[in-house]
């Protein structure tokens, strides 16, 4: 008896820090998308005004994309555990470990998509700040300083929105894999 | 005793598994940096010839050191895991748990590092076929061809190799995290 509450006590600990991280990630998330998509600067460039947007690079409007939808998934996966801890059903070990197939694999796919598009971004953005002599592509953080500087502030929390979340990929893979015997390959312990 | 041959049996299937995909990375990894490395292609610019090598890019140079580290990594790790099978030392499990650990931490490593190092490639490689109007950034490809399409395939083998260590390091996370309890956070099951 003594052993099932501490199992339970545990499994609630367990659940509000993969909260906690996940809430985390969804601000951290939202702040990079809105950092991005509020960034704007007008310069006066030879005869007219140019306003410089994050739709000017596709790489940018592929964050803000990706961004939302990493901050959205990241936040129905805390209602549907504070849902089940509210309801708490008695779900069947072999549902359990569906669902927790299900986690494991869309959070991998969640950190990774997210880790891909700010690199992408990262590299497109050093190309605006270093410029490319050789193949005559200028410099354009010189003219843009500030709307250059935000998009480095957003992508600074973009990589920290992506350590939270491979944290949580990995609490998805301890989820799931002790689930498993040391002892046989993709065996289940027996209940317990 | 019929179960203690079970689990060899299976740590066995396991390793090989796990070897044969570390090999097959390294090799796709080993091509990449290959195709990336002796790329180069000569054109006659306005007066004077000009090659395009993986030098002109940051973005390539970093590609193919990156790779190239990823591969000599997996490729110690394999013979790590074929000398320890050679000798069977007696490990303890409280090394064999740090071991994991640090198989765990290495590997998540290589595998967000080449894919954050491939992502960025990727960015670089698009704006170099499509240019960016916006910025004044000029279309490379239209006169390079053969070279970008070279670069394309590299890029294909590269997230081919990024997606074989992931499951490499889903492997190594299933070898720490299946040594836990499903009941305790973080306690290990007794040895048996």
């Amino acid at each position: 008896m003594n052993q099932i509450v501490q199992s339970e006590k545990m499994k609630y600990g367990m659940a509000e820090t993969e909260a906690f991280l996940r809430l985390s990630a969804v601000l951290i998330l939202v702040l990079t998308a809105c950092l991005v998509g509020f960034d704007s600067q007008t310069k006066y460039v030879v005869f007219f005004y140019r306003k410089a947007t994050f739709r000017d690079l596709n790489a940018l409007l592929l964050l803000v994309y990706v961004v939302s939808v990493a901050a959205g998934y990241n936040l129905l996966q805390v209602g549907k555990s504070s849902l089940s801890a509210c309801f708490k059903p008695n779900l069947k070990v072999r549902t359990n470990i569906y669902l927790a197939w299900i986690c494991f694999l869309l959070d991998q796919m969640a950190v990774y998509v997210t880790f891909g598009a700010n690199s992408a971004t990262f590299q497109a953005s050093l190309l605006a700040v270093t410029g490319q002599e050789d193949f005559q592509w200028i410099k354009l953080c010189s003219k843009y300083t500030r709307f250059c500087f935000q998009i480095g502030g957003a992508l600074t929390c973009g990589y920290a929105a992506c350590i939270v979340m491979a944290f949580v990929s990995s609490i998805s893979a301890f989820n799931l894999f002790r689930l498993y015997t040391p002892k046989q390959f993709l065996q289940l312990k027996t209940a317990g």
